[in-house]
């Protein structure tokens, strides 16, 4: 998934390639209340699947909630995507990956895959996420917490 | 419903009989993701149900959320029961009702009944809720604003 | 909304232009726990948001989920996107509009907005639906009862 | 966990003891969109936590949801309690205890606890689960196949 279903891709300002996404993934398994009358995960559900990815994510890279919200953001979606490509069901394992591609602007940019245990793909999606101070005020520079984390991620960051 | 199926009837300090519980309810359809494989609505969401009726409740009697939170004052769940005696379907319409029965303690003790659109009884049960301070901090005494209320109540409250 | 933002205004053979979208609101509140710790409506929920005004749109045209089910059609969606604008808080009040515009293939393409009760925009996105069988299979040509239904679309169907 | 909170301890009708419960745990984190504005898991929720440690033990005692189904049964919740000691946060973890104890009637009686990461209770409480026919008619009679479970269960059934 290095090249983004959903998100063009970028040079830097000399014109060298972007990093690569970082990625995390997460196994989960399908729950009883997750399925509708037609024996199939409800379509609405997969939002909570992403965000699971999301979760594991800042957890191997150190950018979680609370990780931006200590020093004063918050990050609310702004746009999410779901494409259905195949049914879940009951109880059944799936791998949530979410990746996070390179942007100029002050967003965060995650696409999603997730497959079932055979691997498979089963649904896949983006969402954007904008910088907020914990006042609500959109932020339009990236802060400093994130342009450290980008730093950190131009030189290979591998999670912490 | 004056009569309560979970709460001890008590009589004030000087054996008069309580003030009959307050009422409230509200109409609702069932939605597409409250219904599981079995087609009908997973057991887990009455707990929402039950809560739409305290909301409506509070609206009534001025007793809601705000209401005691501006005084600083949340008032969390202590304990629920629900008991299922019928299934409700998809996009059915049902009738939540939520009975507030007087108590000396510093709680509120909710009963509720859902009907279904013929009037017939599908599930029943009861929340204790306690007052905690906005700090998390257990309350023992009635606090005041819930005094007025109970004042109100007994001089014949009937909404706001 | 007879422009839709996202899907593509088609013409009809004869050259002339397809029928103006068919519309249906429903008015809500939010919910207690439908708010997450940033006081707002998770951004997952929308999707439910979305389905309430399908479900509203099903009753007033009927094209509700039993009306498709029983000629042998499930529709589910295979694309969701939703777009966040403002937020909601508990206990607003909105109103959920849903509009289906016209389409030439085998598919349900709805637009959505979401409006406080000041009529401000809070949110909007569309979801693109597909027929499937009760066996699962995918079907390429527009069902009878769909085209039925479109007919009546044509001549000016305003609710049933 | 050997003697219920909720459960009357029976006796065989030799007058010997019954079997001690059937234990099975599960690890989970708290989800963001569980959590709600005062930032602990919404009561309701726990409904869902109940059924994961439910979900594993079908899987480790072979009673689970497809174990009951294929012979023709469904058990659908007829009681449900919940006693909460003390809140979950966002990302907090928590195991989930789901003990079957014995009974004589055609019924499963479910005992959970919910402990945080450093083994505290913070939530308690039961399920009533009642045998169904597909056909929706109460069952009575202990099925067959719950029988030779039993059966296996006094002989000492560790998990399969």
């Amino acid at each position: 998934m290095t090249i983004s279903r959903y998100f063009k891709t970028a040079v830097l300002g000399d014109g060298t390639p972007v990093p690569a996404p970082l990625v995390a993934s997460v196994t989960r398994f399908v729950r009883f209340n997750e399925v509708d009358p037609l024996n199939v995960v409800w379509h609405g559900h997969y939002a909570s699947y992403f965000e699971d990815a999301r979760v594991a994510f800042g957890e191997r890279y150190g950018l979680g909630y609370q990780a931006m919200y200590d020093p004063g953001f918050v990050t609310p979606v702004k746009q999410l995507q779901i494409d259905y490509e195949a049914p879940l069901r009951f109880n059944q394992e799936c791998v949530i990956t979410g990746s996070l591609f390179w942007s100029e602007a002050a967003r965060l940019n995650f696409e999603y895959t997730v497959t079932d245990g055979e691997g498979r793909l089963t649904t896949r999606g983006y969402t954007v996420q904008l910088f907020l101070t914990l006042a609500g005020e959109l932020v339009y520079a990236r802060p400093d917490f994130y342009e450290a984390f980008r730093a950190r991620w131009k030189n290979g960051l591998t999670g912490i």
